[in-house]
């Protein structure tokens, strides 16, 4: 089924331990919807500028990414040079110039519009709701938010919140979403302001769902997918994009919403998620298999089940 | 199978967000003997001083735990103060009185020199190096150390690492003794100078063990227990002790060491843990029952496993 996604496309500088390049392509929707390609059919709504050539489209384009939804604006394309240290945790943002996504006002062209799964990267949290209210026929929506935005549209987030059915966030931005540092408390305070499930990422440690009582039918038991332990980190930027999109690719190619979907989907959040960290940019996320995938899903698996019933 | 462990007795006062208490059982021997003494026949060797009582030692004789190593030496026990912040990282020690702990040279008692399995707490290198020549038949040697060993004396550490089966550090200690970052580079050095195994413990994010190639006879993947999302840690002093007890224990009551066998040890040590921060101080540990334990092992398992093996 098909599934939408409206995010940046961006150019990033980034330097890391393990070298630098510069002005490759990236953006959250990049990233999310290169992930979410081995799995259905993706459609992209973004913006970019003049600097964006049909060699930078057509990255997305052989992985059969829609890109009629992309604007073409008068200007430069978003762009963020950032610097990482040796522990991966955070970048160090050294130049952000927004361009031409500063006047970004997405429009679902209409023939998107019968998208069932929607997903609203990082944007601001006004355009995410009067997006996700042109989608009122999907079946799932998933959400990114980001420090600024809690920090700074608190009222408009929380608007936002109650039109997503699942957010994506990492740690420190759920604990300052909720003002709380017990991460299943926190889960308590944010499924209560509308979203049925909560994904907190946890960067290397791999990511838990928390569900509200009841949704998707399946009891407020959290899941907690691993990561994978990775000896050489190249670049970290885009795995919480690649994450999302592993996700809701893998959610949008099921028919059922169930448990066992979700749980599967964080496993293949976090395949994504690996493969995207191996090379600088989205490159590992151009040229795998879904065989590769899968078989690094049962890595996944090797890694945290255990073998039979016995005790 | 018996399980020897050696390390500290000590009295706690604690303050965490959640309350405080005051000169309180506590120290690793304590913990791992409690959490262990489920799973086998655990005997300890430590020392105490003069203020502790036949109540406090009753608190080990009701789980079953051998005391008759435990050496009274004049003056007072080791006693240790701290206090955690909000997010329980780390504890900010207000005060360390070493006491009789100072000059412990622990001697193994001729009737536990045929322990099959020995635990050797966070003590002096040195000590644990002599200790664990001591035990030459031991089957599974399991060890733990600190940031003041491994800063002060590296050289005795580098000694104990060679005559260590299983290390479990945390993740900081883990970083620190191998000077890296990436956790599967630093399981690997840590793996070069000795153990068979080591266990990266992070919080509340769960554990990791790696395996030296061949060992164990299982190769080399590593495995990913869980740390259960707990609403209310109330206090986590003894946590990665309660850690250590439950996957010692666990191991010294199967027959086999094999990969099966140390996976589940690994969800039993968890499952321990997370028991210990329910209560200030060992409490929680001293009125389980092995149903309790077993029921959560299982919420464990729903908290990490997949149902079937479909796509």
């Amino acid at each position: 089924m098909a599934l939408l996604v409206v995010g940046s496309i961006a150019f990033d500088s980034i330097k890391t331990q393990r070298g630098q390049v510069d002005r490759i392509l990236g953006g959250s929707a990049t990233y999310f919807s290169l992930a979410a390609s081995y799995f259905t059919d993706v459609r992209v709504v973004a913006v970019v500028g003049d600097d964006f050539t049909a060699e930078h489209e057509a990255v997305l384009k052989r992985r059969g990414v829609a890109t009629d939804g992309i604007e073409r604006a008068s200007g430069k394309t978003f762009f963020w040079s950032g610097e990482y240290g040796e522990n991966f945790n955070e970048a160090k943002t050294l130049v952000t110039d927004l361009n031409v996504f500063q006047n970004f006002h997405p429009q679902v062209p209409k023939n998107y519009l019968n998208s069932e799964f929607l997903f609203l990267a990082n944007i601001d949290p006004l355009l995410q709701a009067g997006l996700r209210r042109q989608m009122g026929g999907a079946r799932l929506v998933g959400g990114d938010t980001m420090n600024y935005w809690i920090n700074h549209k608190p009222q408009e987030l929380g608007e936002t919140l109650k039109l997503i059915d699942v957010l994506l966030i990492n740690d420190t931005e759920a604990r300052m979403l909720s003002g709380d540092s017990s991460l299943p408390r926190v889960a308590n305070k944010v499924l209560a302001r509308g979203p049925r499930g909560l994904v907190v990422k946890h960067g290397e440690y791999g990511a838990t769902i928390f569900f509200r009582e009841g949704a998707f039918g399946i009891g407020k038991h959290p899941f907690r997918a691993p990561a994978l332990p990775i000896e050489e980190v190249r670049d970290p930027t885009g795995a919480g994009d690649s994450f999302a999109g592993g996700f809701m690719g893998y959610i949008a190619s099921q028919g059922d919403l169930n448990r066992e979907v979700l749980k599967r989907a964080m496993f293949y959040g976090g395949v994504m998620g690996s493969f995207a960290v191996e090379r600088f940019g989205p490159e590992r996320l151009t040229n795998l298999t879904r065989e590769e995938i899968d078989a690094r899903f049962e890595i996944f698996r090797e890694l945290t089940h255990l073998d039979g019933a016995g005790k």
